[in-house]
């Protein structure tokens, strides 16, 4: 990783100043504070640009550029994604385009996604003899190909995934990386069963690799099962993992969903059982786009930028020379211990620009970097480096047991993240028993409202809490409650939010 | 890398055939060869599904679905790019969509491209403001952006590139990797640099690295510099690398654009020079797309299957058992080379289905596996392993030295495929002195053509010959010979070719 040579903050050129003046005026925009994270919107906008993530400033409303920073961020998020589903998942790619007759078949799925789909109406000059749709997802591309695909039980279960730029054209208000028209890595799966508990147990086991790729990047999250009205068009149901941001509204991070044998009927993907019979197959789907990244960076950032987990940083060490005295013995120390932590197979990064140490500190925050060294001639003398972690931890640490002490060091960063990152999760989530309460605590953070489960009552909820209905938790159970709108008993439970 | 498990000759179900006539016949089909590699465009075909590489029944004309084995094959060439690329290039990636104000700025570009594009007219049901080109080049989706990135010669040269999807409505016959309307994997970077040289440097080292590529992928090729009239819309210069086809026509497999100022003074891309003068930048761009996995398949097959080089086989070793005798100490004996070979970061398959060695032989054939491992009770009595390589060559080797003697082996394949193919490559060319002699050796292979440089020259030549003008040799000199057109005298060459 070298270091990107893009700048930040050129909203306009300054073509008639004179470039000290442009040098001062950057470092002193570098020097900055992001807003106070209170002000969560702005202070995430600003983070996305001054930490070079992603560039806003693309003239498609809803469509980013990812800047190599921010890419890098995408590429090592993505490799924890494939490393989880590859033991048992192949990874193929489907074309973009859909044609529209294959598209229009079926009729729930069609109607999720008709407001919301692109359209490719003309080739060069000419009108094309068939539209074609930009996928808003692919099962409409792919469940046509699992038709000639399978034809036996021997072909079953059939797993493949692919991470494809999927579009929306979304009406709402876009935001980077949330909300986007252009989503540029939606990790998509799709999976073919002989039964309806072949697909259902898949659907637990999507849900069980996310849960490990969420921890891997520090973050707590919720299940749901999505009440009936919200769930997957054309699925049998939908089960959500929703994180829950600084605002205390939930973003929606993936999603499995049990697709029963809808498309199998739609798009006739049978195979034969063992005794010969010609059976319906079923499906499940499930997907997570870069909205972990959105989620990553506004839980884990603060005012200072970005504060990355080790597991994805693309600089997990920088290393910054404190150059006094003998300056030339300081940056060979400073060589030797990014050679020795190359080979320890840390991603780290020497820090020998002109800038001042303070400027270094200050860029490298921004970026999230778990660990920084710092390396001056007291250091050397005294056989030690100075050790600073992201949260401001700082220690000095023998050279001679470097690898051990940082390795060390980034596995309790990143307990500390987890644990910090589970406080906030924890204190955002609260039961309530009435609609009152529930509309109280749905202005800060997440509900868990007691709900008979009648859609009625959902539909009430909502209406009246102001909120969305995430729907019923999984993996816990509740004692009995009364219903908050009907009153009557019962161990549901629903989680309601303000959603993204 | 498990196995794939999807069929690969259900064109049709068989929904009334009993379940083992089926298996019959999809073995007889199995065991059947391909068709010969004479048949260019038939063996190319029938090999992509057989080998389950691409899968050319998606409903949309010129797109094409990854089957998870071709992903894998991808995913291993695109690495090879990557690491020829990072060290001095930063990975990126830009939106699809191009609006069409920007995308009709450069009149030189649009001309070139204007036939081709798709347009995106509506979202959900209302029309779009503004129609969206899909971007069949990345150009003026990238170029806006640099205007606002750039500013002053500190931050040049600037290099960076992404791997995306993009588009051309093709009017001419499409083939899966060769000429397509989605292109699945276009590598394209663009750099900026301060002086029209800095730029022209870059196109070397562009052509560098794509040698390199191309070598690590045992595949010879021609290095030229296109024809005014064949160059990238807008700009001035392009070199190209061509790889020669078993029918003899070529395939353009890579591009090296010098666009000097043209873009720049399109879209207002200026830095400020160290005596803060604001100047022009001067650009590059270069490609590769799929079509280096065609040459790749194309070049090295044979009429049992796929040759993979080493470098990019999803698997490298296939161990094969042969299950007589003491089975249990046979399957011990293979896990534990297994093992071996997985510590020595072989990609290595154990294959203990239930189908017989022949079989076994035929499928890891057709999937291109450079070296097989057959281990029976005899070897394991003698204490060697019947090790053979895709090219036939077969020998036992001792058990003890398996990892060194592989990696020999492996390396000596690699050095026979190359030579083979560049036996195939030297075969192709032929200088010749008149039209009639070029017209003769286009048909069969590739001319170097006696060319005075002149354009009209160049188009008679063209027109006369009937085959294309690949342009000037690059890094190679010649002695004086008479133009093939106007018998002048000069050091100038053109190769010329039927092109795909």
């Amino acid at each position: 990783m070298t270091d990107s040579k893009i700048m930040f903050d050129s909203k306009s050129k300054a073509k008639d100043n004179k470039q000290s003046k442009q040098q001062a005026n950057q470092q002193a925009k570098q020097q900055a504070k992001l807003p106070a994270k209170e002000n969560f919107s702005e202070w995430y906008h600003e983070l996305l640009m001054t930490a070079e993530v992603v560039d806003n400033r693309y003239p498609v409303k809803g469509m980013c550029v990812w800047f190599p920073f921010g890419y890098a961020i995408k590429k090592n998020v993505y490799a924890i994604i494939r490393q989880l589903l590859d033991p048992d998942h192949q990874e193929t790619q489907f074309p973009l385009l859909i044609p529209e007759n294959e598209f229009m078949k079926e009729a729930a799925h069609i109607k999720g996604f008709e407001e919301e789909v692109y359209w490719v109406t003309s080739g060069g000059t000419s009108p094309l003899d068939v539209k074609l749709a930009l996928r808003p997802t692919s099962e409409t591309a792919i469940y046509p190909m699992f038709k000639v695909w399978i034809r036996s039980h021997a072909d079953l279960p059939l797993r493949i995934y692919q991470i494809v730029n999927t579009f929306r054209y979304e009406t709402k208000h876009t935001r980077p990386l949330i909300r986007l028209r252009e989503i540029t890595s939606f990790k998509e799966a799709h999976t073919v069963h002989a039964t309806w508990e072949d697909a259902a147990e898949q659907v637990e086991v999507a849900i069980a690799r996310y849960s490990e790729f969420y921890r891997r990047l520090a973050l707590p999250f919720l299940v749901s099962r999505r009440p009936s009205w919200d769930k997957f068009p054309g699925a049998d149901y939908t089960t959500a993992i929703d994180v829950i941001m600084p605002d205390g509204r939930t973003l929606q991070v993936g999603t499995a969903h049990h697709l029963g044998s809808t498309f199998a009927k739609t798009y006739e993907i049978t195979y034969e059982a063992e005794n010969g019979e010609q059976k319906l197959v079923s499906q499940t789907c499930y997907g997570i786009s870069e909205r972990c990244i959105a989620a990553l960076i506004s839980v884990h950032g603060d005012e200072t930028g970005l504060v990355l987990p080790w597991t994805v940083a693309p600089t997990q060490v920088v290393i910054v020379p404190i150059l006094l005295g003998d300056k030339e013995k300081v940056v060979a120390v400073c060589r030797q211990i990014e050679k020795e932590l190359c080979s320890a197979q840390m991603r780290v990064q020497l820090d020998t620009s002109d800038e001042r140490p303070g400027a270094k500190f200050y860029k490298w925050e921004m970026k999230g970097v778990p660990i920084r060294l710092e390396v001056g001639p007291k250091d050397i003398e005294k056989g030690v480096v100075t050790l600073v972690r992201r949260d401001k931890v700082k220690k000095a640490v023998p050279m001679i047991e470097l690898v051990s002490a940082i390795n060390k060091e980034a596995d309790e960063l990143q307990t500390a993240l987890y644990t910090k990152a589970g406080n906030f999760h924890e204190s955002k989530v609260k039961e309530v028993a009435s609609i009152e309460q529930a509309k109280a605590q749905t202005l800060v953070g997440v509900a868990l409202v007691p709900w008979c489960g009648e859609i009625e009552c959902g539909h009430n909820l909502e209406d009246q809490v102001e909120a969305n209905m995430l729907g019923e938790p999984q993996y816990l159970n509740f004692p009995e409650a009364a219903c908050a709108v009907c009153g009557k008993k019962s161990t549901g439970r629903t989680y309601m939010a303000r959603q993204y």
